[in-house]
């Protein structure tokens, strides 16, 4: 695993991903809070005060997807890695690298989807920077968005609050992003559009806070998708991961496109789900909540968290047989965010 | 100026920069905090609590320079955003984007150089994030810095606290920035490196807001240089600014490489400079304690706002003449942060 140069499947967030963190970002940097693996940082401010804080570059391409674009999906991320984190979302930046070239209708379209997408969820843009690069030295653009988000409890989320015992949860079927784009870039392709997840999970997170007690943990399953998000956790908590093989929700159309291209739909990115674990006592009430959402509405109970297998993915199928389920070392589908 | 594609002029800092944000950029994210124009935003997250909240993405070209690299740059740059606007830097994110064949004992300086500025600036990088794309879709390296500060005094700060009369005061020789580029990008140049100014200004704006009262506003004139920045702020204030020509301070080194290349030292940039603007009684004190320090050691007053040329930057030679100072409206040197 040890490259002299960067290789696609450093961005994919699979092995080479956490080898290239491990390796070479998180040594200089040199803190605890980044090492901490959260898609967020939690900081304080004065005072009492925390507030959360995250940032994610997007270089999707496509840029325009069937359910939204480079826009809307950096909007909902960035509000996404807050909202997991407990955090309500307050404001966002907006950094632009363009390309001399680039077809200001589609910066136009770009923006307006921000900033309706913003309007949408509570926040707006406070901040920003736009860069421009020669022709050949991006691709079309590339768009930082950061976000603040502030607490209104003092619950401690995370790994270290896992249990076992603990219910593994999702709020629904998984891959939609990761489908949708394989589709998109395949013009030969036999099937009818699949419209990616994404979506603001704010709302939902707030209201699973508000109303139900013993969660210790929330996730948005991204890059890498539900297999990396498990890992993470599991890695992070020393813990397994127990899933049902059979409960893992996964629509027929998102069936199709894996098979099609060979790929896995536990490792196809979401960018509109929870992964969320709580006290097994909380879990019929969470699942409860999620479905009375929208965007929560396939929600289901995946399966528990287990002495056995620290550190370890394992699926188990209705006969009681087992696998472990590994991170992709590769980039199985580059540029999805 | 109406252009159907990205230019390089609209990442100047002149006059293109400013339409596009004009035209493009604000219109559709609808809200005054962006439109106040400052490098950094203002948020309440709860009580009387106040933070500041800026974001930058760097994508300048050598990535190592005199000085300095991309590295240093970033976290000098969002700290000085955060310090002209008087807060206190507290925390950096860091979102790259690397380029598939990007060496990574070159990831692994910037990131060295990364951890040991914000560790020397008492910083420290609390998020982040990675991203890779493929060979040819971007130039090696982007990297976004996003920053926290927060406020130890309830001070206004801004354009709209300008009056006529007040004094212009800079806080050493300007274009030493953008002139080492320039040079960098030269093979076959005849001069001797020329060090960038790159330097964090939190430690000289906190001690002038300490020890000054009368401060109005204070810029670091980065993209766009001296003259940018004065025009951004005649702008706002709908005031002149009256230069005195003789006072502005460019270095031997800095005008030989001008006359080189056909460049105008008011419009190369700076990044360990504040422009202030402050009551004229608290002037003399300003350079005073400018100078006490490394960073301001060749602190002078320019000039003063004027209620004549609204909106308008004059430079006056000691002979008595005055010339309109306009904003270049191409980008004379590209990527320069």
């Amino acid at each position: 695993m040890h490259h002299e140069r960067i290789v696609l499947g450093h961005g994919s967030g699979g092995r080479l991903s956490h080898d290239l963190l491990d390796r070479v970002i998180f040594p200089p940097l040199d803190n605890r809070i980044l090492e901490g693996r959260t898609d967020h940082a939690t900081l304080n401010v004065g005072g009492d005060h925390r507030i959360a804080f995250t940032t994610d570059t997007f270089v999707i391409t496509p840029l325009f997807f069937p359910g939204g674009d480079i826009g809307t999906l950096a909007v909902h991320g960035t509000i996404n890695d807050l909202a997991v984190g407990g955090a309500i979302p307050l404001a966002l930046s907006l950094s632009l690298v363009l390309e001399e070239g680039f077809e200001l209708r589609c910066l136009e379209r770009i923006l307006l989807s921000i900033g309706k997408t913003a309007k949408n969820c509570g926040v707006f843009v406070a901040t920003g920077d736009t860069k421009v690069v020669e022709r050949g030295a991006a691709d079309g653009i590339f768009l930082n968005t950061s976000g603040i988000g502030i607490f209104d409890h003092h619950l401690t989320l995370g790994p270290r609050q896992i249990e076992a015992g603990d219910a593994i949860i999702i709020s629904g079927t998984i891959g939609e992003h990761g489908a949708s784009i394989a589709l998109c870039r395949d013009m030969a392709h036999p099937y009818a559009p699949i419209v990616s997840d994404t979506a603001p999970l704010h709302d939902l997170t707030q209201k699973i806070l508000k109303q139900c007690s013993g969660i210790k943990v929330m996730r948005d399953p991204t890059r890498g998708g539900l297999a990396a998000t498990l890992h993470e956790l599991a890695k992070a908590s020393q813990l397994g991961m127990l899933v049902q093989e059979s409960s893992v929700p996964v629509s027929e159309d998102v069936a199709s496109v894996c098979e099609l291209y060979g790929l896995d739909p536990w490792h196809l990115a979401c960018e509109g789900r929870i992964v969320l674990m709580c006290d097994p006592r909380s879990a019929e009430k969470v699942v409860e909540v999620m479905r009375s959402t929208r965007e929560g509405s396939e929600a289901c109970i995946l399966g528990r968290v287990t002495h056995e297998y620290p550190g370890i993915v394992v699926a188990e199928t209705d006969h009681g047989s087992q696998r472990v389920v590994d991170l992709p070392l590769y980039e199985p589908l580059p540029r999805i965010c």
